[in-house]
């Protein structure tokens, strides 16, 4: 097949499918399908229904699947036994949304000269749509590929069942590769592709040293101070101005990215300024772009998220709290293993606080994908022909649990191919997406199934 | 006048006297003249009333004196122009009781076998009464000395006005020396006579690196974490497990205690275990008695009583934080000088932290007395003849603030000569008090009292 011919095509059938393509979004951003929010279960079943009902409309098999949490969306546009497959990853969940402080309802999408606002547009609503709108032309197109669609409705709590839904349904879900369409370009005018995620690994240390708070005239300088203590602790553990971890071994496994991702990084507009205005900084760890990124993208963190214990209402009160603890979270990247770093850090504590509590909290491995081999590549052309621009290959500092969970479960090439902009508003107030970005949406997955339809299976 | 026959006499007067004791700390305690509660200003202005009446019933002249805050009750039993003159002081505030935690109502006095449960009961309002009946002891047998009596409303808040009534009355206040009795034994049959008390210095650090929480997984690595680089501020500033401050001059005007006041400290009945017991400690930074009492009555300290910033609720959240607060003070010891430290401190945070924020909270001066002496001598006697052991001279490890303003405005030497016992539950639930003290108390300062009035004026 010539892609070049199938641009023209794709862009008229994009065009005629505008209105279509506009209902199908307002019907499922007007469904607040909020994970976290229990009040919304309804919601969730609700979104469930119509998006199977979608995927009917364009002529796929669909089904709601049960887990033991909210339900998967299953869909399959069969072309034939013996033909290349590939699975589509989305999710239909959203965050929540608080109308008070929206410009428009979030969950009464409006539709503004191509701009589509509301709750779920961008993440992940309207990239599940323009993914779905190329497979029904690939469909009319017979392209000899069959397209699974797996939409879930538990991304935005971490994916607690879908690892569940994969293993009961390996069978059925079994593909040469996943795209993912879920995550966000650097820069409007150049496209991004991720192959990387860090992963996380949180533990909460807890020092306990008496049975209620005394007064610091009382016993102070004989009694511990565990707040005290937590600091010297956390400052023992890494170097919290340059961000350096101290724990030894902490770096043992990390991958370095090579000269061509760091200079991929740079490529994809990350920059230390942008990123500073945008996210309202006063001073950040380096103000060299390229170190930046790699910072965000290649490099293990320690975070430490709160420290509870002791008086932390207005002014100064003098109690030496009996008991604190600290929240802390570390980033890693490929190839560090959770569980060794686990060791790493108890070890660490324990020679240094042996009265330390050390809570392991949530798991989730880092993943690294290919930016090279047939499915980037076929990622990179379908991004030049959509868009007009070479993407970028760039990794996300953040952790998708599902990712890793089709990594492991299905064994397959992820390809990332996200649609969202900076500009967008993921995770804030004034959600919005636009015709532009889904269209080129439809445009790049088009041309990416045409390619994999090439491919032997 | 002979201090042996004065002693067999004191006692039959205070046995003659229980039943008024009894009615007049009842009187007293069953006012909830609770300082820290706004709503219980109609109960300090009624336990002022109430206690000025108790004074002139003892025969003294007695005026409630105005202040912008709560009043203080002032009291004049007169011998003569040219005697010696001693001023007493006593608060009649008490700290906040919940009924709903006691075991006999807080606000009404129950008489228990010599036994008095109340709040206040001990703290300071038994006290008082046992000076003031000694007092009258002392006026019935002419003793030539002039008794002042300083009843403050306000020590349990810090004192905020006692520096204004001494300023504005500094001359009907003329004395020759203070006694003060709001403090508490070590032990119940080691009587102690603290001489010196700690100062205290507050600032809070405060450190804003951007304008909003944001991702970790989005930005960590490159963002500051302003939770962390105050903890490894509050590191640098001092070893919290030796409790060392590492601040440069921070030392330097320390007074070191002498071999004998270091003796002294052990003997007061002072024990880690008992305290580590007492207070429901797990374990504390030494074991060693004499270390340990230096530690909390002779040594400066820093101390951190919160951390505010982040995320502090159920298990973790991965947000860097944009702004965290450390709120901590210093307990300071003879000679250090409050202004010197906050300078001290303010080089150290502005050298390693440009961008910190330092504000200066409440400052109280340390306080160093005599524990050798006409008056400590007099003291000294006065709890041998009363109690029968000779009392240890301490320190204490808080802070008075009343006790600095006195020092300070009336420039004469404060005595400390309390009547409280650890088991009497000072600040805690099920606040009592007994006869065996109050009578004692009643015997010591008859005793003190003969004495000073052998002094020329």
């Amino acid at each position: 097949m010539n892609v070049q011919v199938a641009s023209a095509e794709v862009n008229r059938f994009a065009n005629n499918e505008r209105a279509n393509f506009e209902a199908a979004l307002k019907k499922l951003v007007d469904i607040p399908s909020v994970s976290m929010d229990p009040a919304c279960k309804k919601d969730i079943a609700r979104c469930a229904e119509a998006a199977a009902e979608l995927l009917r409309s364009i002529g796929a098999k669909a089904e709601v699947v049960a887990t033991r949490g909210n339900p998967v969306v299953y869909g399959e546009l069969a072309s034939g036994p013996g033909r290349p497959t590939v699975a589509v990853y989305n999710h239909l969940d959203v965050q929540p949304a608080d109308p008070a402080l929206w410009r428009t309802p979030p969950f009464d999408m409006t539709i503004d000269n191509g701009i589509y606002r509301g709750r779920g547009s961008t993440d992940d609503k309207g990239p599940a749509l323009a993914v779905m709108y190329a497979a029904q032309w690939a469909s009319q197109h017979k392209l000899p590929l069959n397209i699974k669609f797996i939409w879930e409705l538990e991304e935005e709590i971490g994916s607690p069942s879908f690892e569940q839904f994969l293993t009961e349904n390996r069978e059925r879900l079994k593909t040469d590769s996943i795209v993912v369409s879920d995550t966000i370009w650097i820069d409007h005018d150049r496209p991004a592709i991720p192959y990387g995620l860090r992963g996380l690994q949180g533990i909460i240390l807890r020092l306990r040293t008496g049975a209620k708070d005394i007064h610091s005239g009382l016993a102070g300088g004989l009694a511990r101070n565990p707040l005290g203590e937590l600091c010297q602790l956390i400052a023992e553990c890494y170097d919290a101005c340059s961000g350096e971890v101290k724990i030894p071994g902490f770096y043992d496994q990390v991958r370095q990215p090579s000269e061509a991702e760091l200079e991929d990084f740079v490529k994809s507009g990350f920059s230390v300024d942008k990123f500073v205005e945008h996210h309202e900084l006063s001073s950040v760890r380096t103000g060299d772009d390229r170190q930046a990124a790699e910072r965000i993208w290649a490099r293990p963190t320690f975070e430490v998220h709160g420290i509870v214990g002791g008086y932390t209402g207005p002014g100064v009160k003098t109690i030496i709290p009996h008991e604190a603890e600290a929240k802390i979270t570390m980033r890693l990247v490929p190839d560090q293993d959770p569980d060794r770093i686990v060791q790493a850090i108890c070890r660490f504590v324990k020679e240094r606080l042996p009265d330390a509590e050390i809570i392991r909290e949530g798991t989730l491995r880092p993943y690294l994908g290919d930016f090279q081999g047939p499915f980037a590549d076929a990622g990179r052309r379908a991004v030049l022909e959509a868009f007009g621009v070479e993407p970028a290959f760039v990794r996300e500092g953040g952790s998708i649990g599902a990712v890793v969970s089709m990594s492991e479960v299905l064994s397959v090439p992820i390809v990332f191919l996200g649609l969202s902009l900076p500009e967008h508003g993921y995770h804030a107030i004034n959600e919005n997406f636009d015709w532009r970005q889904a269209s080129g949406g439809i445009r790049m997955f088009a041309h990416y199934f045409s390619l994999l339809a090439q491919m032997r299976s």
